[in-house]
C-alpha cells in the first residue's frame, strides 16, 4: 500500500503555463487557429504533462499485463483460458497484431505475466505474477484487497522501470480470456447504466451466450455488494489483475509526468479505477479507439475524453493503444516541425 | 479528354479471388475472426485493388493540389486569395502542417500548380497550371469544360508519374483559397440535401458570412444549372481546377491499380466527380478522416466509405489523408507480419 500512496502523492496538476504557451505557439503556426482539432489538443496537452512545449514521443513502449480469470468457469468466452498463456507465448515471439502494430509505430512491446493461470518460460517476460489467475467472481471477491493493491503496485513498477529506462509514451493493452466480464462489471457499478448498456459480445459469443453474460454480471454483483465509491473493494471484488498492472501503470506514468494512452473495454476499466484513485490521472490519459464494445464509449464520457479512431476493432491486446501512438507523434510533429506564420510570410493567422 | 478516355477505359474491378485469399489468410491470423475491423477490411481490399495478398505501402506519395477562385471577389472567405500561394511556398520550404506529418508517416510530397493565380518559381514545384484561377462561379461557370477536362487530365498526368517511379500508396490534398465554396456546391448538385446540410465554416468564417456563402452557392446552382448527371458539367460549372486535378489523381491511380486516399470536403468533392466518371473508383478509395464539415460525412456515405479518424480537423492540404496513411500502412503489416494460429499453436481460430 506505500508504493500506491507515495505514487498517487506525487501526482500534480497539469502546468497550465506550458499549455498556455503551447496555445500560443500553435496559434502563431501556419494554419487556421484550431484547424487541426485533436493533433492540437493532444500537443497541449503533452506541453502540460512534461513542462516542454516541444516533447517528443521518440521512445514509445507498449505494456501488455497478462492475467487469468476464474469466471471463465461460467462460461462468458468461447475461448479457452489456456489461450492467454497461447498469446503470450506469441506476443514473445512477436506474432500478434499487437506486435505488427507496434513495428509500425515504432514501439518497444513489454510482456507483464500478473496473473496468468500457468508459469511461462522466457527471459523476456517481466514476471509480476500476484496469483495464477483471480477467482470466479460469480462466487465471490475474484481477489483480495491486498491483491489488488499488489496488482496496482506491479503496474507502478514496471512502468517506473520504463521511464528510468527512457519512454516517453506508454501504450497499455491486455490478455485475459474472459477480461470482458469484469470490465463491463467495473463500469456497471460506477454508472446508472443498464446491463444491456455495459455488457457486449466481447470477442465473439453468440446472444444467448451474451445473456449468460449479464447474469453472471449481476450475480457477481450481488454476491461481491462492491462499494461504488471504493476502487480498491471494485478491483478486488469484481476486477482482474491486469486491469489492476494497467491502473498502475496509467498512475505510475502520471506520477512520472508520462503520457499513457487507453486502449478498449479492459483498459478503459483500469482507467476508471486509477480516476477514481485519483481523478488528476485523466489528464495524463490520452484516447486512442473506440472499440465495438457498448460500454467503451461510456467509459470515454466518465473519463471526459473522446476517441479518435473508429475502427470496428475488438481485439484487446492494446492494439488501439499502439495505431493512436502515431496520432501522439504526429501532434508532436505539429508544434515542433511546422513553420510559424512570420518565419513562411503568410498573411494574417489565417492560412489554409 | 484521349487521357481521359483511356484512362477510364484501363479501369477494372477488383480482383475477387485475392479478396477470398486475404480474407482466408487473415482469419488464419493469430486473432478472432474480423477483430481487427476497418484494418483487415483495408487488407482486403489492397489485395483486391493489387493483386498481391502481401501488398506493402512503402513508398508513399502525397500530391497537394494548389488552385485559386475566382468566387472569392465574393467574400466567400476571410482569408486573402494571396495567402494560396504563400502556402504554395510554404510548403515547398516544408514549413506546412501536411509536411509536418508526411514526414511523420514517411511519405513524400508533391505539390502541383493546377490553377493558382500567380506564377511561383520554384524547381521543385510540378506545373500543370490550366489556368490562373477559375472564374466567379456567382457570375457564370467557373472554366470552360475543356479546362475541367485538362485539369483532371493533368492530375492524371501527375499520378500516373509518380507511380511509374515506384509510388504505391497515394495521398490526396489541396490548397485554394475559397474552395469549401465549390466543393459544397458539388455536394448539393448531387444529392437532395439542403444548403443547411451541405456547407460549413471552412476555415473559420462566421454566421453571417455563413450565410452568405450559402447564397452564394444558392446563386451559382441558378445561374449556371449544372447537369446532375454530367460530372464535367457539374466540374466546369461550379467546381475548381484542384478539383478537377485530384479527381484525375483518383482516376489515374484506380487505372494503375493503386490505392488512393480521401481526405476532407474537396477531397470528397473530388471523388464524387471521379465517381460519376467512372463508378469503380471508389472501389480504390480509402477514407480516411471525418472533417468538421458537415457535407463531408454525407460524401462518404454517397461514396460508400465510412471515415476512420475523428480529429476534428478542418485544415485542408491532405493532412487527414497523410495520417490515415499509417492506418493502411498497419493494416499491411497486420496481414504480412501476424504468425498464423498453427505456427503459434493458439487453440482454435479464437485466440484474442
Amino acid at each position: 500500500m506505500e508504493l500506491l500512496k507515495e505514487t498517487i502523492a506525487k501526482i500534480d496538476s497539469l502546468d497550465e503555463k506550458k499549455m498556455d504557451e503551447a496555445q500560443a505557439r500553435l496559434d502563431s503556426l501556419t494554419k487556421p487557429p484550431g484547424s487541426l482539432g485533436k493533433l492540437e489538443e493532444i500537443a497541449i496537452k503533452l506541453a502540460g504533462i512534461t513542462e516542454d512545449l516541444f516533447a517528443k514521443v521518440d521512445q514509445k513502449v507498449h505494456v501488455v499485463m497478462a492475467g487469468d480469470h476464474g469466471v471463465v468457469e461460467e462460461g462468458v468466452s468461447t475461448v479457452p483460458q489456456a489461450v492467454t498463456t497461447q498469446m503470450v507465448y506469441n506476443f514473445l515471439n512477436e506474432g500478434a497484431a499487437v506486435n505488427a502494430l507496434a513495428n509500425q509505430v515504432g514501439a518497444e512491446v513489454t510482456i507483464v505475466d500478473i496473473g496468468v493461470a500457468s508459469e511461462i518460460e522466457s527471459e523476456k517476460l517481466v514476471v509480476k505474477k500476484v496469483k495464477p489467475g483471480t477467482n470466479n467472481l460469480a462466487k465471490g471477491p475474484a481477489m483480495t484487497k491486498q491483491e489488488a493493491i499488489a496488482s496496482i503496485e506491479a503496474g507502478i513498477e514496471v512502468v517506473q522501470d520504463l521511464i528510468d529506462n527512457g519512454a516517453n509514451l506508454i501504450g497499455t493493452g491486455e490478455m485475459g480470456i474472459g477480461n470482458t466480464t469484469p470490465s463491463s462489471a467495473i463500469l456497471t457499478i460506477m454508472t446508472d447504466l443498464s446491463l444491456d448498456e455495459t455488457v457486449g459480445y466481447g470477442t465473439g459469443i453468440n446472444d444467448e451466450q451474451l445473456k449468460k453474460k449479464k447474469e453472471i454480471i449481476k450475480e457477481a454483483l450481488e454476491v461481491n455488494q462492491p462499494q461504488e465509491d471504493d476502487a480498491l473493494d471494485i478491483l478486488a471484488k469484481v476486477g482482474g489483475l491486469e486491469i489492476g498492472g494497467i491502473a498502475g501503470v496509467m498512475l505510475g506514468a502520471t506520477a512520472n509526468q508520462t503520457p499513457v494512452m487507453i486502449d478498449g473495454l479492459i483498459s478503459g476499466a483500469a482507467a476508471l479505477i486509477a480516476q477514481k484513485l485519483e481523478p488528476q490521472v485523466t489528464n495524463y490519459l490520452i484516447p486512442s479507439h473506440k472499440s465495438v464494445e457498448p460500454g467503451h464509449i461510456r467509459m470515454y464520457e466518465l473519463l471526459g475524453l473522446e476517441p479518435m479512431l473508429d475502427m470496428d476493432m475488438r481485439l484487446g491486446e492494446g492494439t488501439g493503444a499502439v495505431l493512436g501512438m502515431n496520432l501522439v507523434e504526429a501532434a508532436t510533429r505539429i508544434i515542433n516541425d511546422m513553420a510559424t506564420l512570420e518565419e513562411a510570410e503568410v498573411e494574417a493567422n489565417k492560412a489554409g
